[in-house]
């Protein structure tokens, strides 16, 4: 089973530490529905713990339903089902749906909690067209596969277009073109190996924490503060990679300040096996102040793997991400992981390669931004012009697809979203995306991710939603 | 370094166990270039061995360039360039290639070693006209992302062609579909585990062995013989899961006869932890016989992963690869790993989905079968018409798109090789294929993958050929 340790150096007490540890372990499956888990004696001695945190533990995770126990035979993984990760999840496609449609937020009326961009902002006509011309064109020359790491002419696109957009320069050798980020993560742990922990942000994306443990990675949650990942906690663990989204972090909303980039820098430079991943993931979506240069940009050390994806610029069913890997991992990539098939069909990839370079990618994202900076400012008005604006406020509204609203309010977390979730609003908490025993400071406050909403929905859902909070 | 253990249930002496376990774990990059392997006192206390067998090893090694000795300091990994994959490997895109135009081959007079189908027979006007079609019908829907596990409509179309090509009852929602075949390994590991070994096919295809381990997965070489698999070596293993390729084993060209599929699956029932995956990846092409029923038509209870691809039988750029998995591990998958979006973009799962269904997909399959057998009959008789006619033998040609062609002569197979790349030939030997210390009896024997050959070149081609051998 688990082989973790308790570090001992979380904010909370030891017991919540042995919470999480094990709430996370049955969240992702480590621990198997039904399983029996030690005894407390046992598990105590193995980690080296009084019975007293093994006991207060488990004391938290019966009274959630997480464990039940059985009297003489010990303490058994409850057998839920884990609800699917909230964040930013692909809308499902039932059995029963229709082909190629989807119901993103069906039966809610107004879905918070998913952040895929609406359906009518995909640039659908103009990719159309690409794809018909290329298909005269070009002909069978689109079933043929591409080198490994993509086609040269849109890793070439991909190139040009970082250095205009994100000050990053790097050869279009760089760029390894793949399936998607969640693939990306996958190979990147082959390359780095599985022999050493990682550092990921807490509170954080929920899904790169289930990539990296069933990649067979050993995982630390560092703590996010308004800057990000704290370079101190990061300092704390035994982490040689760290994973972080420095120009928009998910979901605290911070965006890296350069003082504490550099200090990002520094911590890796000091040891030639630390590596930092970015996770630059909506990074297009800048409202206001100066864009904020890549961490890529300023590593002079190649330890910065920079990844990126087109499902939130273009479309969740292009399945097409990116990375710039430094050039000394770049040799090693070829040499240990060059046999794989580039998993992008070739298609796509020229489709999205003069997409780019024909400059309508570009306008493409502007006009996106400008529509989701519409839809915040409404979004943002209804909540402060209605009954709940004087007892909340909203913070990070910058930077990315959400922003974040904090409740002055008595009710709890789960009160929150259950209440907002009779009114037909889901919403997603901060205090879900928290993995470890971290992440204080961050309770009472919903991620409104908004890209996918409806605009005109938005005066009765918010008065909805502030009705529903009303006597809290 | 590396934590194996020598079974010492090799067919050779101890020393080549030592030796293609050392070879291995160079070629992948487990030890890398340059890196001081172990003393030979160092290594036999480690492994429990005699130095003299160390010694032997490292003897081999030397002796082939793999090892370099500093004298008084110690053996060093060589600092060479492991040659890519020949086998079946992707035609790669040079930087300085135009834009979409590959290669395949490029300098050599015939290609051997390269299994991908030439694009002349690729299904281009047909998918041309179903992706125009449904570019005017479905419109931006095409940009929505579909169910992870793939879209409704392209998972019931495999499942019914499954039904009808395959002897296989499955229902939509087992199907998985993934961005090609090596994808969907890892994702097997990840849903089956990295704490039991696989046992792999030996020989048996590069790339199977390399994304294994790549994967974190311990792996163990069982001897294949002219039935595949063999079922006593695998008991001597200490495998849970074994993948096979019962249909036409690459490179031995075996179909496993129904005995033998049985013993296998009875192993699998012997413990609840054993699975087979059934790699399916050319059962398409079978030429005459019948057709064997897949492994996973007859498992009763559920041990049987079925993996095949588009990649052969429709074209290589296409990344769409599909596993069909046992009701039991499918409720894991959802659970476990239902959290990851599909790989495949929403258009080619369409597009695919229609190929099938209307029934193009069969007619063109049974258009290249017909080509195939065609080229392969040209091929054999200019083979049985040469100079070398004599001393020669065909063998395992009735499936699959590559046949076995024995040598009689006093020549190395390094020796075929090198000679037939002088001729301009590009040969693929059975022994490049081996992993382990088996492998016995398939010395001199080429792989002749002819799916990508230009017939016009044959009869020149085999002249050389025979020319560049005849005084072996």
């Amino acid at each position: 089973m688990w082989m973790h340790e308790l570090t001992g150096r979380g904010k909370g007490p030891l017991y919540m530490e042995l919470y999480w540890m094990l709430r996370r372990d049955m969240e992702c499956g480590d621990i198997r529905p039904g399983e029996r888990l030690p005894s407390k004696r046992e598990l105590s001695a193995r980690l080296g713990i009084s019975v007293t945190t093994v006991e207060a533990a488990y004391g938290q995770l019966l009274a959630e339903g997480y464990l039940t126990a059985r009297p003489g035979s010990g303490h058994y993984a409850a057998k839920v089902e884990y609800p699917a990760p909230a964040a930013q999840a692909e809308p499902e496609l039932h059995e029963r749906t229709p082909a190629g449609e989807q119901r993103p937020g069906e039966s809610w009326l107004m879905d918070l909690a998913s952040g895929t961009p609406r359906a009518e902002l995909f640039p659908f006509p103009v990719l159309s067209r690409i794809l018909r011309r290329m298909l005269s064109e070009r002909g069978e020359r689109l079933l043929q596969a591409t080198d490994h790491s993509g086609a040269m002419e849109l890793r070439q696109a991909i190139a040009h277009s970082l250095e205009e957009m994100r000050g990053i320069k790097v050869s279009p050798r760089q760029i390894v073109v793949g399936a998607g980020a969640e693939y990306l993560y996958g190979l990147i742990v082959q390359l780095l190996g599985r022999d050493k922990i990682y550092a990921l942000e807490d509170p954080g994306y929920y899904k790169t924490a289930l990539i990296y443990r069933k990649n067979g990675v050993a995982c630390e949650y560092v703590e996010v503060d308004e800057k990000g990942m704290s370079v101190t906690g990061l300092r704390q663990s035994r982490a040689r990679v760290a994973h972080v989204s420095p120009s928009h972090q998910f979901p605290g909303g911070g965006t890296m300040p350069f003082p504490r980039r550099t200090e990002l820098l520094a911590w890796a430079m000091e040891r030639p096996d630390r590596y930092l991943i970015e996770d630059d993931y909506d990074s297009e979506f800048r409202f206001s102040g100066r864009p904020v240069p890549a961490l890529q940009s300023i590593d002079a050390e190649g330890r910065v793997i920079y990844v990126n994806t087109f499902s939130k610029t273009v479309a969740p069913a292009l399945r097409i991400g990116y990375m710039a890997l430094p050039q000394a991992l770049l040799e090693r990539f070829e040499r240990e992981l060059g046999f794989y098939a580039c998993t992008v069909p070739a298609t796509e990839q020229y489709m999205l390669s003069e997409f780019i370079q024909s400059g309508q990618f570009q306008r493409h994202v502007n006009r996106v931004r400008t529509y989701c900076r519409g839809v915040r400012d409404e979004l943002v008005k209804a909540i402060e012009k209605s009954q709940m604006g004087p007892s909340c406020e909203i913070l990070a509204k910058e930077a990315g697809l959400h922003f974040l609203l904090r409740f002055h309010t008595n009710l709890s977390d789960y009160e929150i979203r259950e209440r907002a979730a009779e009114a037909g609003i889901r919403l997603l908490m901060v205090s879900d995306c928290r993995r470890g025993a971290n992440g204080k400071g961050w309770d009472r406050t919903a991620v409104m991710s908004y890209a996918g909403i409806d605009p005109a929905q938005i005066s009765e859902a918010v008065e909805r939603l502030a009705a529903s909070l009303h006597d809290g």
